[in-house]
């Protein structure tokens, strides 16, 4: 059994008794940054080498938002060099999470767009705050951009090929019933049970043997895994190539300018 | 905007403000003859080369019948050649409006075997009239012919694996509701709402910005679409070898037998 | 029509008017020895290469049991040379019963885990008697050992990935009502309508051109056999360094040991 605090400045860490538990806390909605990605995936390769860690929950420090998914600004206005090195990061985290030996559970306690849907897609399981104020999806096509094939592939996985081309293509949030209704996330919990419920199914998951439920899980998940790391390298400049065009700039902008305009 | 009212023997085609209705009228029953298949086609390409055209709804001018799939006598009795020309002819259809760049509704407004759920499936959305004398399916094995991959593969995106396997091997033809409960078709409207409905439905789905919508619908699509295009000379050569053979040409006959004396 | 009746030691087999029924009974639980399996395939090949039968009905002749799955003993202080040609009966009997150009209809008629899952799961249609206490499920992990890449592929094409996902990872037995529920069964009855359901079903399925159906389901299933086929040689010498490993022996005997406990 091992007991440890670490303490970032984007990711609290609590590790005990075998479970540890993220809790992101980027204020003011978990963007992901290429500083929060970065740190995040050194956290994680911590867990990942630690064999007396068998399990992460993920969750939100930050009230109402599990994490708004990638930093904007870290596509907007940047060098090639930079665009490569974030997608090369983003990249990087998928990579880690959906092949984790771990268990790795989703406590869903606030909106989850984007990269934050991404998040929870990856893990084993997904329980959501039964709120219709939050809801979860993959809605890149409302910013005119293109979620990525590996998002793609890791969404089809969870809700089945015909779900995922119309959320995709309407760039869908889903109010969490709703999500819940088409199984992108598993269950719904008042707020308060949450943490409680996130320990009850980590404990069910751990019950078993972890050779075996790795090597299940890695069975069920090796092709798509398998896919990106073919394609890495094209996969980045075609994110640069795409993200550089002024139409999109544009596009990325403006959205930009929606989201000040609504905060004030 | 635009505004363009082109009428032909079997595609009636009304456009204007971005949307395109092409209304099949070709009765008795809008069966995909050769000509009909032709005449949909060039409607099509011109919709797709028209950049004020972003959408369009397929419905039935035919009443009770939305299609009643490929026309049998184009299989019967003819030439190889002549098979071959219309393998050809069906496989363009299917291409242009599963890779179509617009938004794409089927108001089916009457029953929809074999070929025309094809044409249903291959849409980004699918609204049917709630009414249990109409049915939609593929068919194909009740009339001791097979659906070619691409039906299936089609059918399969839209319905997942299971309900296609046991669909298609009993050549299902499902009741409007039975068909909306397993996601054949995504909803279910009164016969006077359909249009209604279905322009809702294309105002939602066009809110979108083109480029990130058509891009996602390629990602989703692109899979299948490449399978027939790799093997697009295979499956003509073994429709045409399949469709020669008298067990086949006896049992379309005797198919054909059927429905004219359903008729009398 | 034909009627011929083969008792074996294991399965009993009923064969008259077209559609022949396969009652395991190798008490006390139908465990799948390399006996059983062995016999199982012969028949199965006789009935797959008699042309007056068309269907075959699996049903089991032991009470509150289906069948077990693998037996461990086969699995367990073996020779390498046992453990290669236990496999090599274990993938014939997959590779015949998923291939086969009969209807197979599964009668559920107790719990069937593992191996017993995989019989129910190879099958066209799969009914099982509404009896909260009968489970069924691809439970291998909670053994400690893990479904090979086959199995995991049969069990995504009748329930969808995620389900698998989550299910095999968690080695789950379902309760009949919940495996209805998912689409891992289709059907439940009560105990005394099984067999005349069975009956119906065939009938149902009997009722299509065989040269249809049988395109069709292979059309279905070619891509997951195929895939076994062309690893086949590699398969086995996976299980056998996997099952060779003495962790591995350990669990197995644990889980024997337990078994043993459990009926004292």
């Amino acid at each position: 059994m091992c007991a440890a605090v670490v303490e970032g400045s984007d990711v609290y860490l609590y590790h005990g008794t075998g479970v540890a538990t993220m809790k992101f806390k980027s204020p003011p909605v978990n963007s992901l940054s290429l500083d929060f990605i970065t740190e995040f995936c050194i956290s994680l390769e911590k867990l990942e080498n630690d064999r007396t860690c068998r399990g992460v929950i993920f969750t939100s420090a930050v009230p109402k938002i599990f994490s708004s998914g990638l930093d904007i600004t870290e596509m907007c206005g940047k060098s090639t060099e930079h665009y490569a090195e974030f997608w090369r990061a983003v990249q990087e985290m998928w990579l880690r999470l959906y092949g984790s030996n771990m268990v790795t559970v989703a406590a869903v306690n606030g909106s989850s767009p984007a990269g934050g849907c991404l998040i929870a897609l990856t893990c084993d399981y997904r329980i959501m705050v039964d709120n219709p104020k939050f809801s979860i999806g993959l809605n890149e096509a409302q910013l005119g951009i293109v979620a990525p094939f590996w998002f793609k592939d890791t969404f089809v996985n969870v809700v089945g090929h015909r779900v995922a081309e119309r959320s995709l293509q309407l760039g869908s949030l889903h109010p969490a019933a709703e999500a819940h209704k088409f199984g992108l996330v598993d269950e719904l919990v008042p707020e308060e049970k949450l943490q409680e419920k996130a320990a009850a199914v980590m404990a069910q998951w751990l019950a078993l043997p972890d050779h075996a439920r790795q090597l299940t899980k890695s069975m069920m998940r090796k092709a798509v895994l398998d896919r990106l790391v073919a394609h890495r390298e094209e996969d980045i400049q075609n994110f640069i190539s795409f993200i550089s065009k002024e139409s999109i700039q544009k596009s990325l902008r403006m959205y930009m300018e929606m989201l000040k305009k609504k905060k004030s």
